[in-house]
């Protein structure tokens, strides 16, 4: 997989794209990490990315032309054509222009803005399976329109909150896809993973030392009596995710013995706390 | 405020709490940013951070005794005594340990993982009236039960999709929380900010050039009519978030005839789609 992002703050990726698993991955060829600084893309006096808004306001607005620009450069192919004298732009076959004439798949360009669809594990695994991801990165200011309807084919939001800017969003979803891709990740993180797949959240944890300041590791987990183990972490996960998550219960995979066990147990931790 | 990010790569911090609005606010002094790598802590022969499950199966599981040193390192503060014969660790007043009898606020000792509570705007500005937070980061290891049951204070995570480590997530807090720090945005920043106050979408923007290839800036923008602009833009934000949100429809600030304007307008777009 290739990976570009487009941002006017390109040092603030070589830690995460440089260190642990994605530097790694990168390392031993799996994925191709490159940051790209659309400002080099400005083409005008003063390397202006950005200007004010038409119609007045506050705030400032990324230009469409260096973005666009940086695009066709990192795929080498013209996103949108300067129309002729008797067609209109916006007629334009977008889709066709991206590359798919040449019967290559196009790459995705991701923008990250908080009015995106919201990203998720089926988000990550979908974009795990793509050969060239594109992200464009604001930083505080608005887009200009035309990127949004012309140029992007996914709008993303790593959730409900502020950020100064659309790099650690990227970084965010780069880090989710990349870790998804075949021989990334090796034994030691996969198996941990794993205890997602089930819809409930983790049992607790435990390792050494067995008394920790007077803290106790549970006595089951030291029983060596492997049919226990399983049911207590089963029994933990099940009331675990009832306290946080119920939500994720109507969906999880539960036999009707575990419903009745998980209600028994809830109601008779709702009593004590009456008591 | 105060920040410490417990992690085993304080590399990958470096780009991003050294560049753009992090970088300046620190340079300012409006806020201290360090990262801490709890295997400083570890305080045996081979440096060991995590260890195998109790109990058994795969992944590993980082000890409670690194982190909860480099805590104590942090803050001064012992958070949990060896207990006396005579008493039980379980039952001590972890709270009143954590320096509360000092008459001081105890930091927020922040653990980020996928259980944890989903991070919102309102819990960012809740963080910014802390004076001290404290960012535990595992990395693909699960955490010994007893760090999350005796050393913090509060867990969250950023979203439903799994990342190699909890370094993402810590900037990505610390980001949203620095940011609503007095003085850190200046004006340019905070007007486009002020766009999500009343609950809606953003409106489209538009810059430079009023022609590019083709694409045309609506002439609304161009007319100088700044009422009509106003009407255009407050249209655009309500039409946008119907398509993309609707939920905020419900909670945001409108009055009845948007409410109507809104039932029509989609109802047009829905024959005119029909046609």
């Amino acid at each position: 997989m290739r990976v570009d992002v487009l941002t006017l703050f390109p040092e603030m990726f070589e830690g995460v794209f440089g260190s642990s698993i994605l530097g790694k991955a990168r390392d031993r060829g799996l994925v191709s990490l490159n940051t790209v600084n659309f400002r080099d893309y400005a083409n005008n006096k003063h390397n202006t990315v950005d200007d004010t808004p038409y119609g007045g306001g506050g705030g400032m607005v990324l230009k469409p032309d260096p973005i666009f620009a940086a695009v066709e450069a990192v795929t080498g192919r013209v996103v949108l054509k300067e129309p002729r004298d008797d067609e209109f732009g916006d007629d334009a076959p977008a889709s066709e222009e991206r590359g798919e004439v040449e019967g290559l798949r196009p790459p995705r360009v991701i923008l990250m803005c908080p009015q995106g669809e919201t990203f998720t594990q089926s988000k990550a695994q979908e974009l795990s399976r793509e050969t060239h991801l594109i992200f464009i990165c604001g930083h505080y200011e608005g887009y200009d329109e035309r990127i949004r309807s012309h140029l992007v084919t996914d709008e993303l939001s790593v959730g409900d909150y502020v950020l100064t800017g659309g790099e650690l969003p990227a970084m965010t979803v780069v880090d989710a896809v990349v870790r998804l891709l075949p021989g990334v990740l090796g034994n030691e993180s996969s198996a941990v993973t794993d205890s997602f797949s089930d819809g409930l959240l983790e049992y607790p944890h435990y390792t050494r030392p067995v008394n920790f300041r007077g803290l106790q590791v549970p006595d089951v987990l030291l029983s060596g009596h492997h049919a226990e183990i399983d049911k207590w972490r089963r029994q933990q996960s099940l009331l675990r995710t009832h306290a946080r998550r119920p939500e994720l219960l109507d969906v999880a995979d539960m036999t009707d013995k575990e419903k009745k066990w998980l209600e028994a147990a809830v109601r008779e931790q709702g009593e004590s706390d009456a008591r």
